[in-house]
């Protein structure tokens, strides 16, 4: 109902202001794109005539240079306030895969600076993304990146090109082709979820689809209810508490409000405690980084795309050219934790549990176990399995490790003088 | 058809007896939960006047404080035969994740007690279920343990809270909320089967569903023609040939009787290839335990729930706090096994075959090369990797791990005896 | 509308020929197998009076001893078009997991020899076929390879025993109970493409089906369009490009010719990077082989089907009985390897780059680590990691090793001289 508001409006405007041109190219699209036009045809587009060259433009010559990308300004022209509530969102920011620095790669748009860098500047505005990305060969950023990742800037990617049936952009299926997936099954675990399967059996009415509740009222802003960034850390609590009543008033159309309060509070303890799970994976990591005791060292792999040859694991970690003990963390940090926590918040058990806490803890032995062989494989300075060292060289290597934990602030100052003065007390005390 | 006639039985007792309490509740509950109210309204009970106070009780105090609970028993007072049939079935008995000594636990019901122990005894009755539940959070254990897990008390698993249209029950997916997931993907593998594409392709005449061969007739027994137990054990004869018979009736309303028996066999076949798979996984596994070679071993690691700091290889076995071998023939056991067995019951070939069978075999190829890799490392007592070991040491070792087999039944006491004397013989000829 | 066209041709001749002999079986088998005859008598078949016992013969002795299969002969004396296209498909030559030598198998039917051999010759015309196959119990090989390698031979395989109605054939459905699972996950990617997303929520008008792009017209060959084979290797440049036209024809009903071009050219660019990457970690293994260093070597498992005890990672590669590291290879190869190309060619993102292209290359992560491990293991001959070995033996294993790179043709002639000569030269210097 409120959902087509915001475009009949447009519309209108959109009548008044434009005249009919599509004839012209229809004829030799019937024959060249027939189901195209098929599609147009039967369009609230057509019905409203909007024809091909209000979108497109009229310069053939162009066009075939594919010079004139119908994105999302173009329907910003009439659909205003679609395109505000999407720029509000994630669909709207920050998920262009080609952040990091792009200028050099073949065919980017040098307009990109303006998602990283004030203009005219080199700082970027906000940590860039994404590294994984600049791995890749231009077909797997095009077909395996961009083609989710182009929400930003094309309505085409819900809407499709000339149907946009409201029928497709109502039905949950739309969000299935990008929200499914090793990293974030969200359509997976929605279509096995109570609501998921309601849908299913009994319909809309009763079973509630992901646009009813990630755009109540027909907003283009998804995430709205949204109470944490994309790694799960809480938004700034004004908005963290202002995310959840959102989210609150849309669950109340079915439950109890206390209910949905509970419910909801119950994901937030299951992120936590996710989250505590991949902290120990990471500082067993970091540590054995410390000692040199990766196979291979970042040194000697190819470097980081933005980092160089240093130890990533935050957002920007990759899953290719990293050491055997990197790549399960990725699986853990990626798959097993986004699993968890969105399995919780969408109520699927099967995804909380086996698809996500099972596997986040099952990783986290064969992390385990990673780190002892390597810790037993032992390094050039540090003591081999079962061999008697130098204690000179041993301490030395204590006091190297504890000097790099209080450089990333997991020692305080006081601390990391009282571990150094253990270290040299025990070297006086073996020394011969 | 026959479906219904355990309920409109029912029904017209409740008429009788019970007056139209819900006009007091609907004028808040409108406002309040809108969309339970409606979907009450449309439902069976609306239309044979069962209120809410019918169900829920009169007394709001309670309410607000969730102590009035519509469980089995609340339902059962009208529909008293399905009550019944459930109660036969493994939906109806023994799958309370709670089970194990919970009394301590924060938040527990005294009364799940008789779950496991005759009235005043604290000696079990049944083994106690499960270390995996004790050893989760409360919000993982509510979400992604007893949201399927409480369907022994609750109708609302699978009939919903105010919907209880048969429409929902009698559709497929109504069982996909919980049969599926890693560690028993029935709903994947019936969505994959011939069984369920014919479903939906040509609908439930053609394509049979979970209820069709499993609630034949319209039974809440969803246990009749299971033939062995959840750990693929079969059954005493009687109970396997009975149950065997029940499950080829079904069949033959589509198949000859001797395609079915055959298929069906086809699954006893497999079955009982796949525990000998897994047999020789857990051998390797309790080997290295004898040898004190597990890392870590149990001694070393947060004690077992139910069995303490013990290796614990049976239904109870832990996903977390084990070593890297225990956790991968936790896969082999409760993932691979389970999809290789269901997956050639329900005539899926991909998830017997690829999902089940060569995950099996995978599994314990890595099993095996794990094992080689801990034998090498060594144990204090036996004989590290290329070192030669004081015979005396050795033979010890061996008469330690001859005595635990012998313990466990593996070797019977001749064999012992043989086995030890021989040991005992090759050290005296070794002795300088 | 074309796809019934070569049914009622047969019809036609059908009806002239064959008299209605039904009557005589339905008396009994309304009782017996009363969901086939309702499925026969709702069925096209039964509408041109085609009787059971024209499909099935009239000998009952025979049919209860199952003799009287009704395979593709059968169906093809009235649809000798859609044998005659079957044929030429994929679907219709080279799927019989029994190849490999099977004459020795109980109840193997000698006609097969022809798959692989002419008549009265022992020496294969083709690589034989499947030595996974031959590993498995006749459980295993019936229910989990021949439920769906029987395509060749049963049309019943996608149109059912008796349904044969045209809606189960034309929904793709019918596709997925084979073209789903871990190892070709085709069902799958389509579902979650807009293709699938499309289908599922408009309609197959605008939403494409397996059927609309492999059987376009109604063809029952399925490969047209296909330009590799099933390994990946693209098919001689005439009839590589053939296939590209017929393919790019499909597509322009929807899309324009250059957008389908540049989008099924980004999939040989997948595929050909994906090839590179699985080629680096067969050499990985390879050179382990010639190192002895596999554990455990060929030698000491049991023989490979067809190769007996040699190293196999071509496409008769075995998932059980190998090294770990061989089964990550297999993991490599038949999974990930076709969930990025397949997943490519049929425009999904998640399966192209995280199912496939991150997977791909966090297993040769995973080789790496495990080929390091074999590697400082070391073997009998060649150095152990730490120790010093004598320069004869070293320069001994070094030798052997490049022999059998250039026995394989890793080294042409020139190079094997010239790395020769390098060893034995260091090997005096080196000399007391």
């Amino acid at each position: 109902m409120t959902m087509g508001r915001a475009f009949s409006v447009g519309f209108i405007l959109l009548l008044t202001a434009l005249p009919a041109l599509a004839d012209e190219c229809l004829n030799c699209h019937r024959l060249k794109t027939p189901a195209a036009v098929r599609q147009w045809e039967e369009s609230a587009h057509a019905k409203a005539r909007v024809g091909c060259a209000d979108c497109h433009g009229s310069d053939h010559a162009r066009l075939d240079k594919g010079e004139m990308v119908v994105d999302q300004k173009v329907c910003g022209r009439c659909h205003a306030k679609a395109l505000e509530e999407h720029a509000k969102s994630r669909h709207g920011m920050g998920l262009h895969s080609g952040w990091g620095c792009t200028r050099n790669l073949p065919g980017r748009d040098q307009n990109e600076c303006r998602h990283c860098h004030e203009e005219g500047s080199a700082k970027p505005l906000t940590p860039v993304q994404c590294a994984r990305f600049l791995k890749q060969s231009s077909e797997m950023g095009d077909l395996g990146c961009n083609r989710c990742h182009s929400v930003e800037s094309s309505c085409a990617s819900c809407h499709t090109n000339h149907g946009t049936s409201l029928a497709i952009v109502r039905d949950p299926n739309v969000c299935a082709a990008c929200h499914m997936g090793p990293d974030h099954p969200q359509w997976e675990m929605w279509q096995t979820s109570r609501h998921g399967t309601l849908f299913t059996s009994a319909g809309p009415a009763l079973g509630p689809t992901c646009q009813r509740c990630h755009m109540a009222g027909g907003s283009h802003n998804v995430s709205a209810g949204i109470t944490m960034n994309s790694g799960g850390i809480p938004y700034p609590a004004e908005q963290e508490r202002k995310g959840r009543e959102e989210m609150v008033k849309i669950c109340t159309d079915c439950h109890a409000s206390a209910f949905a309060r509970k419910e909801l509070a119950q994901g937030d303890g299951i992120r936590t405690q996710s989250l505590t799970i991949l902290k120990e994976a990471e500082q067993l990591i970091q540590d054995l980084a410390d000692r040199n005791m990766l196979d291979p060292m970042p040194e000697k792999r190819p470097p980081h795309p933005l980092s160089g040859p240093r130890l990533v694991l935050d957002s920007q970690m990759l899953y290719e050219d990293t050491s055997h003990i990197e790549r399960l963390f990725f699986k853990m940090k990626k798959y097993d934790y986004a699993r968890t926590v969105k399995g919780a918040y969408h109520q699927n058990a099967a995804y909380t549990h086996w698809y996500g806490n099972a596997e986040l803890k099952m990783d986290l032995i064969d992390i385990k176990a990673e780190a002892n062989r390597l810790r037993e494989r032992g390094n050039p300075v540090a003591a081999p399995a079962g061999k008697t060292v130098k204690p000179a060289a041993a301490a030395e290597e204590q006091l190297r490790v504890l000097k790099k934990k209080a450089e990333r602030g997991e020692l305080s100052q006081t601390e990391y003088e009282q571990e150094k003065g253990k270290v040299l007390r025990e070297l006086k005390e073996t020394a011969p």
